[in-house]
């Protein structure tokens, strides 16, 4: 029997937990597998989880043992897989981005749900996946949640990509549909914050940095990793003070995350009626990809949510099932 | 060194040879694989072609040996990939379905791009795969070339579909997009002929039957293969005979394939504008998938073009070598 450790057991860490029960029996190599250990800086940590433990912290419980250390947690463990949905902070990465190198550094396969780490510091982290046998680092919930986006190119061995666009925050996309609707953005972000899609603070979201950061995480997958695709390098505006899309030019607005070889920008963007992009609306996600033997393709679905983002690292615990590396 | 027979050198087998050769040294795993073998109903036989073997018959010029019998090239292969690229009677699948037949009893990989036995006699051709260590049959290259399609589920382990709505033949889609420009059906399919789109009987396009066969493509491997999902059993119409886009009710009109448990159909409907499947226009195709952990995913590309097939056919051997099955 191969074991998880989960760590962190807010909406992430729960959704995946309960789309992992429920698909276990479904999916081939899964039933060898179990949530041996659940750690969390506030709930505390549980070995052996009951089937119910969503139920009772849900109730308002915390987990059995207190005060337990996470990054000892780790370390104790006889877990192969670490499963990292931990809060983080996005100037650092941290706490996650330590979670994630110290549960690397001892070979264990590391799923996370994460942006900070993958988008600022990949390059570390990447480091300790590459010797011979070593585990794998797998993230692809932080773009799109479960809907196909960079793993697209498992599907497409060979394939060079020229050019990325993409709508990558599904917050943002919501006030810019709302606004095509002619409310103004602050009657926008309310309703947004209203319907749970946008957090108090919505910094992240409106004014561009989410994007920027998952568009990092597909310069970091495709090669791209240099000062020009970068915080620093990009040019980076959100969609805070712009006017009730009257639709001037004729097309509707989007906040476009744009990347190549040679640049890379998250700005709101005007685009033709006929751009398929443009009939991304409300909370989607989308993203297009130029390629030297398909052309352009495009891939639109939910980019955040439990269920999603737990069909995320459902498919990232099935790749390393069936990866050759380190069994 | 693994090796591949091709049979059937025509558009798609001078497409895959060439874009084997172009990738064949940035896919891990490819080096190990070589073309061995051609063989086509009207060219001949060679084996061991030349680098610039597409140039040769491009040339005008046959294959070195005449008037091989394709079956019994088969059988005296020493190659353990069988890539079936031959033309293909619609009514029963043949000539191809016999060699895929042949190549899978002989234990042989096959890769086809060929969708009238897989549409029409899946069940028979599955047999010969489920024996312990059987051979893989792949096809991706007969729904939307390229293009992710029915494959996302791959990237989706423990998904389920409960609709499916298609745009898959560019043909009418193409013709379609002209008519909502203007033109009128006769005068759309001539353009489309001029630009090497339709074929000069453009029946199996523009009556619905291509769409057809590609939706029970998708059934047969989403597990739906009753009596509703073949074609006796479903509603097939096609965009003969359709007047002028006069988008009446407002939206446009797509030829839709749509698939669930229960019914199969392929028809023209007129979408609502806000529909992602009204913006697909001209040759592109794209399907949608409902499923229960991420709703509605869409997938868009192009369904056709000689690297495009390419690229499917590609995808389908590295998934081969990439598999655990009988190496």
């Amino acid at each position: 029997m191969r074991k998880i450790l989960i760590v962190g057991f807010g909406t992430v860490g729960q959704g995946f937990f309960e789309l992992f029960s429920e698909k276990r029996s479904l999916v081939q190599g899964l039933e060898l597998v179990e949530v041996s250990e659940i750690v969390d800086m506030k709930l505390g940590y549980t070995r052996n989880p009951p089937s119910d433990i969503v139920d009772i912290v849900k109730g308002g419980k915390m987990l059995p043992e207190k005060g337990r250390d996470v990054l000892d947690t780790i370390r104790d463990s006889d877990a192969d897989i670490v499963c990292e949905f931990t809060w983080v902070n996005m100037k650092d990465g941290e706490p996650a981005f330590s979670h994630i190198k110290e549960a690397l550094r001892l070979g264990k396969h590391v799923i996370t749900t994460n942006k900070g780490p993958i988008a600022l510091r990949f390059n570390e982290l990447e480091n300790l996946t590459k010797k011979k046998d070593g585990p794998s680092l797998k993230f692809k919930g932080t773009v799109m949640a479960g809907t196909p986006s960079y793993n697209l190119l498992d599907l497409l061995p060979g394939i060079k990509v020229s050019n990325i666009r993409g709508i990558l925050n599904g917050t943002s996309n919501f006030i810019l549909t709302e606004m095509g609707r002619g409310r103004s953005f602050d009657e926008s972000l309310k309703v947004a914050q209203s319907l749970g899609y946008a957090e108090a603070d919505p910094v992240m979201d409106v004014d561009g940095f989410d994007a920027a950061l998952k568009g990092m995480i597909l310069s970091n997958v495709i090669g791209w990793r240099d000062e020009k695709h970068s915080l620093a390098g990009m040019e980076i505006r959100g969609i805070r003070g712009l006017q009730k899309d009257a639709k001037s030019g004729g097309g509707k607005t989007k906040l476009i995350v744009s990347i190549n070889k040679d640049s890379m920008s998250v700005k709101p963007t005007e685009l033709m009626d006929d751009d398929l992009l443009s009939n991304v609306d409300g909370v989607l996600n989308a993203l297009e990809l130029e390629t030297d033997t398909l052309g352009k393709i495009i891939s639109v679905g939910p980019g955040a949510g439990r269920r999603q983002t737990g069909q995320a690292a459902l498919t990232d615990l099935v790749d390393i099932l069936r990866s050759r590396k380190k069994e």
